[in-house]
């Protein structure tokens, strides 16, 4: 009898998500326990199109494990497949069970955010409920939204918090190089948290001036006069104003900026425009203080930018992965490898797991006393969580001026 | 009787002028001639100003320097100012020249782009008319627009070259890693030339799949109804489409997208919308095709992102400013220093200067031959030549996870 794992990943793309593939691959070598190593293409969907690559030669080639670690997105391929609960649709995991059984899988190793812990979980509780015990079904947590509980912080994130502070402190070099005032409005990924936004408060650690003058977060109702006072008083005292926006800024009664201020807008073609927060506001400031003002969305660019990422939350990412490889070797399920932080001086992580249902379909927003009480930037307490998060510079290889790829 | 050098810097911020800065400083310092060193805030404005700093000490700090080197937009302080003719304005050259003698100016260094070296062109006339003998005004290149005359290359260029092959080979893996089909349309910068779109098709050298599917560049007239059948018929056959745009793509009557489209488009607020080409592109694919589409701009970042810089461009840029202090000592003036290409296998440059009359004013344009016939991609020749302009990555310092940056 056979002991296969089987991995795969599911949601978002981000920097971190091929370095806990990489150190799934390595821990199920190495743990002599494993016969052979598949991957599911594209998360819970390969298993269903029985779609499963064989990874035994690539998890024996140190190069080419070593270019995945660096490597971007999905190298398995991703997926946005949300499984109806089992009372509903007893046949898709029927499927899902056969298909595991077929390929003698004993550890399924489930990579993903929010979305992908409700796959874990579910499945996991099928598992239970009808007695599938030579199953082994872990999560390992990446989302570069910060948004999971039960993990100190989510693998993906650091790179991206990376990326934003190091483009924070670019742009700010760049917006001051002119003696013409102006105003820039940066908008970060972050629809119902405002993680990825508060780590544009990094950018002031080597520069004083050097990161936003102001951060509005998802956490809290954002108010467009209070939004108008802050970049006036700070324009007319400086003349350069840099603000950072969660892309999910909603007012008291939760409507996005574009509901608030463009309902009636149509582009050439008719369609309803939905603009993003920072246009909204660039448009606003623009009437209302009637300066230079500037909107730069960082856009993808955010969740993907290797080239910058966090060694710190690469080797995270990589470890979590294995620790589930062990997990499911100690025959655990149903659960989600997790970070544990036990201080900062010096920074210490302890890798554990807990219950994925502890985890799944919930949401960790940023604690009231990380926010400034004006609701316009954060506390020294989150620069405190964040800073660890960065530290450490990829040591990627470089070919034709460029970063070397894995491509599967 | 001093001779000190005065140096200043101009136009839009890149990844090299202060690269160039630091070649100035270490050349005038070590040429055993100069016996002060000024910067002058904000390029020619500073001047007039006289707020001229003194740059003695920075450049006999080598740690200092090599922040500087690695420095992103101008440490200087930049700006966009044009002189009028000195015969519709004598009072504003009397003053200029006034400023440098009293500071005993005798090399006087301008770094810059297109309406830089007309600045320097301006100058150095109105020297000559006026047997200003004493005063020697030499130019350095720069600008990511890649569009001076006279010299193979611009500094600058080769980092924004480089963050754009960079992020468009991230980008891929990130659209690649769903299995949702859709089109991503990329604007980069280049309102009148189409240099940093060209740039790429670099990352399909490490990744056949991995560069855009198309380029379209100011070059050539662009035609919405080329462009939707290009993206249809790719999008049919692959269900991925990445493309990039010049912010400058025009029509054959010279109509900037926004123009021809959106022209009845207001905000809410009743400005007239003018949008990017990217943008209305986007709009343009959904409305046609009917897909997933997303537009990104790469923004500021193309120009500013240090981290990601040239070694090449930052060490080219570096020689140049060298080679400046070296003409201006010789007792030339007028001149800008240029790249000369002496082969590309292996590729080496000559550093020399020509009268900065054949630059300024002018435009350097993509040979047509580099542009494919139909218009919609690169030759082999613009690769070629693009090829070893991103190559070597730089050695930046970090510090809390962040380059370090010079702030002066």
């Amino acid at each position: 009898m056979q002991n296969n794992l089987l991995v795969a990943q599911s949601g978002g793309p981000t920097a971190a998500i091929n370095a806990a593939l990489t150190g799934i691959l390595r821990a199920a070598k190495s743990s002599g326990k494993i016969d052979h190593i598949f991957g599911s293409h594209h998360g819970i969907e390969g298993v269903l199109n029985h779609e499963l690559l064989n990874l035994d030669s690539l998890s024996e080639d140190p190069a080419a494990l070593r270019d995945l670690f660096y490597t971007p997105a999905s190298a398995l391929g991703s997926c946005r497949y949300r499984l109806k609960e089992s009372r509903q649709d007893q046949a898709t995991y029927e499927k899902i069970t056969e298909t595991l059984r077929q390929n003698h899988i004993t550890c399924f190793i489930y990579i993903g955010g929010n979305d992908s812990m409700d796959t874990v979980q579910k499945i996991s509780s099928y598992f239970r409920e009808n007695h599938v015990a030579d199953i082994h079904i872990v999560g390992v947590p990446k989302t570069i939204d910060n948004d999971l509980m039960q993990t100190d912080h989510c693998p993906g994130f650091g790179s991206a918090a990376k990326f934003i502070a190091t483009a924070f402190s670019e742009l700010e070099r760049d917006v001051s190089s002119y003696s013409v005032p102006g105003v820039l409005i940066v908008e970060t990924m972050g629809r119902d948290t405002g993680w990825l936004t508060a780590a544009a408060s990094l950018a002031r650690l080597n520069n004083r001036n050097g990161g936003p003058d102001f951060i509005y977060l998802c956490e809290r109702p954002f108010s467009v006069d209070d939004f108008i006072r802050d970049v006036r008083q700070r324009y007319e005292k400086t003349s350069k104003v840099i603000a950072a926006v969660s892309e999910g800024i909603r007012d008291q009664n939760g409507l996005y900026l574009s509901q608030q201020f463009q309902h009636d807008t149509e582009d050439s073609f008719g369609h309803r425009c939905i603009a993003g927060a920072g246009r909204v506001l660039e448009d606003l400031v623009r009437q209302e203080i009637g300066c230079k003002v500037r909107c730069i969305e960082l856009n993808l660019l955010q969740r993907c930018a290797s080239h910058i990422a966090s060694q710190t939350d690469l080797t995270e990412s990589y470890l979590l992965g294995q620790k589930a490889v062990q997990c499911a070797l100690e025959g655990h399920s149903g659960e989600m490898t997790c970070l544990i932080r036990q201080g900062n001086d010096p920074y210490e992580i302890r890798y554990s797991s807990v219950p994925v249902s502890l985890a799944a379909n919930k949401e960790k927003k940023i604690p009231n006393e990380w926010i400034a009480p004006q609701g316009n930037d954060v506390t020294d307490q989150m620069i405190d969580y964040l800073r660890p998060l960065i530290i450490g510079e990829v040591n990627v290889q470089y070919k034709n001026g460029m970063p070397v790829q894995s491509l599967l």
